[in-house]
């Protein structure tokens, strides 16, 4: 283990997060992983009032990687140097290269969802419904349009909803009703713990009997009800909990330049989780 | 021991020092005394090439506390909020505390040394002679002309020496010559490692012989050869390393409010200086 007084030194490289509310997932996963893999890096959560005094902080002490979260994925458009195509492509950061004093802006939850669909073979001939309109709604509807999936947006919000769907070819339903997409893919609060419909799916047991793949990017718990009940039908299920560490792993590869090997993200993504 | 993996959290507050060329000495100090003491601080050296950026990210990012070193201590009192008497005595910060995004600037150099004319009882009757006229010359004299004592600047630079005498009231002159004062205080590079004159000293011989205190403000070696002179005399001799460690210590009790006892201050002493 290395230790804070021991090993830190003038060329140790921080990384950070900038989130309203910092939790220590982060902070565990990365400085877990710096450890192991014997990295000269540091990862510690913060949070501002002034996103623009903490993204010329970023700038001015050379902090290497920075991560977004809500209220400033769009905020810090205007105070980078360059949007990668995964940034550009849903006009929303979560993550920030620092490489010598320019600054490059990605999304990893765009890249994650791109990878999960692939890596789980997520044919694109099926139709896919994306519930939800809110920012993961977005990443998931944009991963999808520029992988050539098409589909529906489902959201009871016409306003954000139409629009999403219109924004990349999909179509807008307030309700899924008795249509039976091949691919569902949860982006609504439903499921998730802690909140109000902790319990509940998000569609009925009918659509996910129908589905060839349930993917729920609600990171908590785990196994959200979706999740069990696709499990339980033998479909193909992918995970929010699989969302979240392949987007910190992919933040982890922006500014480390190595990719740990399964078997020690799983132990780091375990290992973040009981903070 | 904490350990970067384990103890970082969310919630450890960030200390910093600015220079232009870090070294590991401050990252060492104040991280072995956090985890000696317990205190879910860390502290971490840094550069910049925009020093208004830095400050920016000091207040936007929330870091408790900023050491500034060389060439910054001038230009950071257009950016921070308040100077207190010790930074506004000399017109030079070395130590910005941050509370709740206000930002207080001090100069512990100047704290340390007044502090230690006091400890080893130097009297202001007898007359002083500061060697130098640079920042650490500024310091001193100002420390001693604010408490009581006056004397002359010795400076071969007749514009910054002269200047600096005037300021305080201290006569200047560009060599000590056959003058012999009781206390003598030397600010220039004479004698310090790894310089031109680390074998020298800054006065005769027979002027260490005529002193009551020799005081030499080079950090290292611990023992210069004025030093050493004024200790094989016997006489009252205060040192730069002494400077160095107190100077550090004021910061961290600016930092932290919390005072360690003088036998962790140097334990962590010795520990910051073998990196």
């Amino acid at each position: 283990m290395r230790t804070i007084a021991g090993d830190l030194t003038k060329d140790t490289q921080l990384c950070i997060s900038l989130a309203a509310r910092p939790g220590n997932t982060g902070t565990r996963f990365h400085n877990f992983l710096y450890d192991a893999l014997g990295l000269d890096f540091v990862y510690k959560a913060f949070t501002t009032t002034d996103i623009t005094a903490a993204i010329a902080g970023v700038r001015g002490l050379g902090i290497r990687g920075c991560a977004v979260s809500m209220p400033w994925k769009s905020d810090v458009i205007a105070l980078i140097d360059e949007m990668e195509p995964s940034a550009a492509a849903i006009d929303s950061v979560n993550t920030i290269v620092n490489t010598d004093g320019h600054l490059v802006a990605y999304n990893t939850d765009y890249l994650a969802i791109e990878h999960l669909l692939a890596q789980y073979d997520v044919p694109t001939q099926g139709e896919v419904a994306v519930l939800g309109s809110g920012g993961m709604a977005k990443a998931t509807v944009a991963a999808c349009a520029n992988n050539g999936y098409t589909g529906m947006v489902v959201a009871r919000n016409e306003t954000t909803g139409r629009a999403l769907a219109d924004q990349y070819g999909f179509e807008w339903a307030a309700e899924l009703g008795a249509r039976r997409p091949h691919t569902l893919i949860n982006c609504t609060p439903v499921g998730m713990e802690g909140g109000p419909d902790a319990d509940a799916l998000p569609v009925s047991l009918a659509a996910v009997d129908a589905a060839g793949v349930v993917f729920d990017v609600v990171p908590r718990p785990a196994r959200t009800p979706l999740v069990r009940a696709g499990e339980a039908r033998g479909t193909v299920t992918i995970t929010g909990a699989e969302v979240m560490s392949l987007q910190a792993l992919e933040q982890f590869v922006l500014y480390t330049g190595v990719r740990p090997d399964d078997a020690l993200v799983a132990e780091a993504t375990a290992y973040s989780r009981h903070s």
